[in-house]
């Protein structure tokens, strides 16, 4: 597919968002629906080659949208975006320690010039695919964030870097499984079809009720069954672990509102 | 998809072929129908950052599927693989120049200690799926290697890297274009769809009849429409286009037979 950038009120409804996101750090499931959104890692260049092997290495958790060097902000994504300050709310990384969560990343920006900037694809991209076809977003109904887990299931790792596989959890009704895997299925560069389907204990999910990133699950329903699909957060867990000395990244379920239509990355 | 390697008469095949292309300078097209085949490039790692680059802007001609670092010539794609001698040819570059075109690339390999090396994916992959549909592939059926074409479709240019992009072409019954489309389609990481259907021209295509790398087409025949599908020999433009001082390539349609099945890439 070609790369197909939105015209007219989605376009509007994008560039909105990211203004929103000067400001308001509310997460952005459901926003701009039909927009890809995206993830965001930055790293000075002399850990850029570790961070770009290891998304292919792992390109169910990290798979790459653009690339943005040289300290550079602006996505091709989203012609005139400010990556400093269009997302929600980003975390600054300093060893591998979270070190704060601003709104604004500008000052954090500016400490590195040779910054490299790698946006990764969302699931939020196929729930679109998901609600126009019924399956409920229950994070989405309930007005939470996405919860998300660091699992027990090692990625591949790639220089300096290693870490722990993320994934974000919906719950799905039995009936409707087979459709969220082909939906979810056909945007395999953005994380596209489910990791894994009912057992967080066989993912080595801490505690299911605790995600280690958004929010709390509401409790499931009769007849629902947890549904994993791998996350842009992986890198994140890889920050931490790899103790990264300074790194920018969006924080969780807070994303990159893009121009780019859905479509575009639809098989 | 999880990665799934063959197992029986299948791997061995593509043990046979390997073992065979050590000394056998043929084309692969066909060989171990089931397996993954690969292109490679082989640049030092003062180059990597900007052949990944490359990669991650143009993922369609250029899916990486594996990277080997420092030196290293086994893949994880096929276990005791050796890549110095495991592909029938291959090209040595130097400053963009072809030097070279060994049936071993073992004495190349060593002037360099840091190669890292790229395999990437190939449109054989989904050769098999139209076989199986029973789609004619006319050049096997010619018994000539796939015609390869230089576009005059730039590429996204990354680092010190830019070229044209290249395309393979497979003449299709107008009949099974739509089947050859959502076959192909559903191998999105080994080049997916085609980028072109019916007009040389249009692409940029010096002379339909003279490609610039494989060989000739035969003539077309009635109600055929030539098909383009973007060709992992793209880097072997850019190498030329970029003077890039060192590389080795595969030869054009001479590729690296994996121990991977092809599902393992689709959709």
């Amino acid at each position: 597919m070609s790369q197909l950038f939105a015209e007219g009120d989605l376009l509007a409804s994008g560039r909105a968002a990211r203004l929103k996101a000067r400001t308001d750090p509310a997460p952005t499931s459901g926003v701009a629906e039909g927009l890809v959104q995206a993830n965001m890692i930055s790293v000075p260049k002399d850990w850029a080659w570790d961070v770009l092997l290891y998304a292919q290495r792992n390109p169910k958790p990290v798979p790459v949208l653009d690339v943005i060097e040289g300290g550079g902000y602006e996505s091709a994504l989203a012609p005139g975006s400010d990556l400093r300050t269009d997302i929600p709310q980003y975390r600054v990384w300093r060893d591998g320690e979270l070190d704060s969560e601003p709104v604004d990343a500008t000052e954090a920006w500016a400490e590195h010039p040779d910054l490299v900037t790698f946006l990764i694809g969302c699931s939020f991209t196929f729930e679109a695919g998901l609600h126009q076809a019924q399956i409920e977003i229950r994070h989405q109904t309930a007005g939470r964030n996405v919860p998300m887990y660091r699992t027990g299931v090692d990625c591949r790792p790639a220089g300096r870097l290693k870490g722990k596989l993320v994934v974000s959890m919906r719950p799905i009704a039995c009936d409707r499984i087979a459709d969220a895997v082909r939906i979810s299925g056909g945007y395999p560069s953005v994380h596209g079809a489910p990791v894994h389907i009912g057992d967080p204990d066989a993912l080595g999910i801490r505690d299911f009720y605790a995600p280690e990133y958004g929010d709390a699950p509401v409790p499931l329903r009769d007849g629902e069954v947890p549904v994993f699909w791998a996350c842009g957060v992986t890198p994140q867990a890889a920050i931490a672990a790899s103790k990264v000395p300074f790194a920018i990244t969006h924080a969780p379920g807070a994303m990159f509102v893009t121009d780019v239509l859905n479509e575009t990355y639809a098989v």
